[in-house]
């Protein structure tokens, strides 16, 4: 299976990586940076490195594409004339309602888009910080649409289960978005929300556990592609920021009136919550 | 130096590890649970095991607090008659300024109590839990009062830097309750609203990354401890999530208008200030 990875980021590189410890060898890479494909063929990575789909696509089985939700769009119209018959795509796109929208209105008809969203990531971006390390356990989602084939499914499920994912789950693309919207986007929100509501020019280092550093390590954020995201997923996320103002609110109600017991009852609920994850 | 730890939970038991490490021998232990006593007496941590300060503390040179807020007073209240003439002694409690006025109203003129603050901890409660490994390069803050004895804050700064603190900060109690009111207050109600905020019922566990781990470690919170730092240090707190909801108010702002550039600037601005850290 000749398989073509799309995009040499931290994820895309990362694909790389787990396809050559899983032992796949007939691996390509397009990327625009020619710097990156050099350093992945010099790391063993790829066989060989293409800036522009055209020529390595037409002889793709499967390709991964792992581009901002904008680039992808723009990667599928540009070689839609390209695919072999009867390719695979999948992707890596944290949103999937609104995007595979767009993408099933300009994909051929006998190219298959496998819709999916491996649940690992890295707050730096590019291939210096692309490893299979952060697959290895991770969750895996894919969203089926009606015009998917089940063997293709299968294959994409196979093939992420042998690069070091542990649970992989099929749900349509509407729930995608709402549990990414509370799961992932929201807590990149209060992140960015709380970093940003420092007090400027404190020393705020030398006062730091765990808990803020591990609160914050992802308001360190790729502006690009979160700004994508968020404004891909906007119903659900002001949804899920909205529920979290509530139930926010309700502990500063609770300080505010000294309610030592409301606020044991919240904290118990979220203890009993986060101990069953 | 006879040493007396009161409190073998989790903080305290930790206390008594590092100082063995430490090579410190001649500690004594206080607990109302003889369970706990048996066991850190079975570990080596400490000589001998007491339910009450009575005896013991009358031949304490330095004495450790890790206990709730309430319950130092009330220790202190307990044994004003018992402490060794120019015996230290030192805490380990998360608010300060209002705690501080408390202990100093009933403290013995003879005393000096070096107010303090190891900035790790664990989710977790109980002696099972201690490791003196959360001490190991984490911040130590001391909050000194007028009548602190100058060797007596240096004899401290001394043993947290054995114990394994890598920075020892002196700040009023004021800028303390500021300061852990932000970065550990305001983090621990987040997670807390964070978990509350989803929808009861949801297979969430399927969908969650490591930022969602993360962010919600702190969710798993002891109720009664963290209703009184809570309290204890209100206004601040309040602040500073009034200032949180301001920056969320902007995400939130500029997901509703659609504007990316917005958006930008306030994830460029959070990951500027998360790398300074």
């Amino acid at each position: 299976m000749q398989i073509v990875v799309v995009g040499l980021g931290v994820i895309g590189g990362s694909f790389t990586m787990a396809l050559k410890e899983a032992g796949y060898d007939d691996v390509y890479g397009i990327d625009v940076n020619e710097e990156t494909l050099v350093k992945a063929k010099n790391l063993g990575l790829i066989k060989e490195g293409f800036t522009s789909g055209e020529e390595i696509v037409k002889s793709a089985d499967l390709i991964i594409i792992s581009l901002y939700p904008g680039l992808v769009k723009k990667f599928i119209n540009d070689n839609k004339n390209n695919f072999k018959d009867g390719a695979i795509i999948t992707d890596a796109t944290g949103i999937k309602k609104m995007f595979i929208e767009h993408i099933v209105n300009i994909l051929p008809e006998n190219i298959d888009f496998v819709f999916g969203h491996p649940m690992a990531g890295r707050e730096k971006k590019g291939i210096d910080f692309a490893t299979n390390e952060v697959f290895k356990g991770a969750n895996y989602i894919l969203t089926p649409v009606a015009r998917n084939k089940e063997e293709n499914l299968k294959t994409i499920e196979d093939l992420v289960y042998k690069l070091g994912f542990k649970r992989v789950r099929r749900i349509t693309p509407q729930h995608h978005d709402e549990m990414i919207g509370y799961t992932s986007q929201l807590p990149h929100s209060l992140a960015v929300a709380l970093v940003n509501s420092d007090i400027e020019g404190r020393e705020t280092g030398s006062f730091i556990g765990d808990s803020y550093r591990d609160l914050t390590r992802i308001a360190n954020i790729n502006e690009d592609l979160w700004s994508e995201l968020f404004l891909g997923n906007k119903e659900n996320l002001l949804n899920c920021i909205e529920s979290f103002e509530v139930e926010l609110d309700k502990i500063k109600d609770a300080i505010k009136h000294d309610d030592k017991e409301a606020l044991k009852t919240l904290f118990i609920k979220s203890t009993k919550r986060r101990e069953k994850l």
